[in-house]
């Protein structure tokens, strides 16, 4: 099992590396992160570095309706493809980083805790099989929403809009490699200030994440370090300004961010 | 006057520089064509250099009903907000590359000629005069889409998708600088095989490029290489495997793709 970390160091310099959750010591690696990456021989405490965004997405394809539990709710019939928008790179923050509220908008913001798959290999046109091999690993993800923008407009959904913001795609707190992450077994679990408000199966998942990579890499190439956000399942609010949500899977961890006012 | 291009020399090196229309001669720079780019002493034939397409957009705003005569047409109404998806980086190519038809897809391909807007500067929350000056130029623009997608689930617009896919964002063939371009004296022209489909005029947006940039800056910062699709207006249509489409813009140039099979 590797967890997969990019952070700030005290000297404010970007790297990457791997972390030991029982020791809780970082090794850096050199390199690219999804290219060959080399295990350096500096180390740092975790708790002396800054997490950041575990990755540095081209894209974020964000799917809507895969849920069969969600699908039943909405009296929507499970999708034949997957159903997504794109989020764009400027909207990623990492864990602790602060949500923040549009300066333009003064809606509701709601969270979706969400599973996030990390590409690792450039990958096309793939069958399950290869886009199962694609897969670099899996991190959590707030999928935030400016709820209140989505039906603004009657003629069209402003599905890129309400979920494009800058700082609307919290990532990590780390990646967990594919290897070691049975998603089949686990849960997501997103609260606010501490109240649960979303638990659900994975194993509810209507495109599973092979199928997703296969089905989507049909639909445009995935680079390296892109993220494909599985789609939120029952249980999404809204979040109150100065609010914490926490989004944990178990076998990832539990990705932390504040809503600013 | 400045046009810019991306090209390929006869070596396979990719660089950037201006070029002299009337000359047809270009003069590469070094740097970056967005912070502040500097002539080199080397110079080149146009007619030796194959063209990229002439940025490299960390994502593509492409907006939806940005004209009265279209809003008329399909009888909805002016928004009052730029109604937008995103389409992904990989989604570019430039002048005379060809057009792939998705290996998963067999219906129709759709051409859509508009003006596009290239960002300058890192721009947020602008007003419509920071808005203004963080323009760099403009270029042309096909926003090709896979039409039948569109609508195939009942429950959710597949903008994204239909409009997402590899080599469906055609632009260039260069960028013609802020400073020299009217667009309110401008058409957009577009023929398939020769044939003119599309001619309308620029001055019947609804949102003009600075008011474009201005709105959707409070959605999101918009980087420098950043483009925004300004909308298509009436004359779209579908194109023939094999087909030529030339979106022409007086003042900046003709790009031309070919929908390959």
């Amino acid at each position: 099992m590797t967890h997969w970390i990019r952070f700030r160091d005290t000297d404010g310099r970007i790297g990457f590396g791997t972390l030991d959750p029982h020791s809780g010591r970082v090794v850096q690696h050199d390199g690219a992160m999804f290219d060959r990456p080399r295990p350096t021989d500096v180390s740092f405490a975790a708790a002396d570095l800054a997490l950041l965004a575990p990755c540095e997405p081209s894209k974020i394809v964000a799917l809507w309706n895969n849920y069969y539990a969600l699908s039943q709710k909405l009296d929507k019939a499970p999708p034949k493809h997957p159903l997504f928008l794109i989020k764009p790179p400027m909207s990623v923050i990492g864990p602790l980083e602060s949500i923040r509220h549009p300066k333009s908008y003064h809606g509701k913001i709601a969270y979706e805790g969400e599973l996030g798959i990390v590409i690792g290999k450039r990958v096309s046109d793939a069958s399950v099989e290869e886009a199962e091999a694609a897969i670099f690993g899996y991190t959590c993800v707030n999928d935030v929403t400016a709820i209140e923008l989505l039906q603004e407009d009657p003629n069209f959904a402003q599905w890129c809009r309400s979920k494009g913001f800058d700082t609307f795609s919290c990532l990590g707190p780390h990646i967990v490699s594919a290897d070691a992450f049975d998603w089949r077994g686990a849960h997501v679990v997103t609260t606010v200030e501490g109240v649960e408000r979303q638990n659900y199966p994975l194993d509810d998942m209507i495109f599973s994440p092979a199928q997703q990579v296969s089905l989507l890499s049909h639909d445009m190439t995935l680079m390296p370090g892109d993220v494909i956000a599985c789609g939120t399942s029952i249980g999404v609010g809204s979040i109150k300004d100065g609010a914490r949500v926490d989004v944990s899977i178990e076998g990832i961890g539990t990705l932390s961010n504040v809503l600013d006012a």
